[in-house]
């Protein structure tokens, strides 16, 4: 009954810093961020996205984007990246020396409308942009297609529109495209039917999946993607980003629940789960609510039981 | 990429009443018990676990046993079944009109002790006094085999042992074994290992798996199973006994959870999401906490934005 084809080794992308926090109602100070984002580090993260380069006004959350990189001790071997919205953006994660950044634009044109202000072409566009100044500075461009699985406005996506805007993005210069669950909506079918299009249209290698946990569905998510030769995957630490009692909760699927996955499944990610657990632990106070990391919860419930 | 082997049906048996209530720190009151009971029924169950027949003294959360089974409404085609641990319980189980019973051995020594207070040859010895009771009566006798896949006190468990002790329960009459991971370790590398290990020993329709989802991987356990054949799965509806927030909280798989995993499937399970999270929504306040079902909170947020 073992399965043979699940890979033997993939690499996490820690969001935690990034999409964690900016989704938390609270401002983390810079020396918090950066002391996290070393711990991270330490549990053997090998990218971790560090903060976004995007407008203060709409996430006040990020607005030390340069403090928090500055501040970082740089660990050899770590890629340490920044989200970016723009050219104004890439220029400013340039100018703070982050080793790569990503981008995001949307599968739905409602969704492009409301978090970027752009049509989906219009998006593009500046994808194709920013990877072009990109290049000029042999930085590398990663993108999240954001709601791949649905959208809040729109409701279900077509796989198909999936894979066009996928590989128009990998034309553009985006060497890994993360198609993103924005809503948390997907489920191992929908997954199988998102990537046999996208799959049709660009390489495995060029995909990383990217879940939030809305409907606990982000680790059997992943487990298909496994299944179907994905190496890559976006976690955030202690699934910050999302507190299960808040309205509209939609958080990351926590980096502690797919390490004990993939241990179980004896896939190597690097990450050493005890020293990640160890890495969320002083967020908890910071962001003012429970953890949401079910892992985080058993290894917390059975420290207080000592 | 499409999973061709996954079932098209499932049976899912409802242990919400009771795996759920008794593991809450609060008393229910008997008409909510039953209401709920009710509800469950409406919205599509077609097996619900309904109380224990146990000491009161040791889990006084059930001690209004009778009071709930004389108090429902009896729906056509549905099956009501109670937990016992020995003849006694089976003689209360059937005064009160049960349509099943289930028994509880542990595959472990330490846990069974501590959970039976018998040794797990004593308590197979009651297994088997019980299944010849019961067949004068005409009663169906499940087995959950607590520890199937780790023990609180011993750690890991051979999946060897598992197999010798599933088929001992067979042999003895139970007519399904709900293999049951009582603290929630299981991943899926794991659950293959035991049903392989099982499946060479019993057939697979003999067999239902029971997951608590302490550390997130009861879906994604579920679908290994059902990648493996396996059609009966226990949960727990709105995920009730186990605060997330709680310590040492070791909550079942919530059925809200597992509904919508099976429905994006495809998978038939003749109960209704929508009436299955109205069903689960007046236990919270009564618990006191909120119910940590993804899917229930999900719906909650939703609710709260209208």
């Amino acid at each position: 009954m073992h399965n043979a084809v699940l890979p033997s080794k993939v690499r996490l992308v820690e969001v935690g810093p990034r999409d964690g926090l900016q989704n938390e109602p609270v401002f983390v100070p810079a020396a918090h961020k950066i002391a996290f984002v070393n711990r991270l580090a330490d549990a053997g993260h090998s990218t971790i996205e560090v903060t976004a380069f995007v407008t203060t006004k709409y996430l006040p959350q990020m607005a030390d984007a340069a403090e928090v990189c500055a501040g970082i001790t740089r660990k050899a071997g770590v890629r340490y990246t920044a989200l970016i919205p723009n050219l104004v953006g890439l220029s400013r994660a340039r100018d703070a020396g982050v080793d790569e950044v990503a981008i995001f634009p949307a599968a739905t044109e409602a969704f492009s409308r409301r978090n970027l202000n752009q049509t989906v072409e219009e998006a593009l566009a500046t994808v194709a942009d920013v990877c072009r100044e990109a290049r000029s500075s042999g930085l590398p461009v990663r993108a999240y297609l954001s709601t791949s699985f649905g959208c809040p406005f729109e409701g279900p996506v077509a796989p198909s529109r999936v894979r066009d805007l996928t590989a128009r993005l990998i034309d553009a210069g985006i060497y890994e495209v993360a198609l993103s669950d924005t809503i948390g909506v997907a489920h191992p079918r929908l997954v199988l039917d998102v990537l046999e299009q996208v799959t049709s249209r660009v390489p495995l290698t060029s995909l990383a999946l990217h879940f939030h946990d809305t409907r606990g569905t982000a680790l059997v998510n992943v487990y298909t993607g496994l299944q179907a030769g994905i190496t890559r995957f976006d976690a955030s630490a202690g699934g910050l980003g999302g507190c299960p009692y808040a309205p509209g909760a939609t958080g990351n699927l926590a980096t502690e629940d797919l390490v004990y996955l993939l241990d179980g499944l004896g896939i190597e990610s690097g990450v050493q789960l005890d020293r990640l657990i160890e890495a969320s632990r002083p967020l908890e106070p910071l962001v003012g609510h429970p953890l949401p990391s079910r892992v985080f919860r058993a290894a917390q419930a059975t420290a207080n039981q000592r």
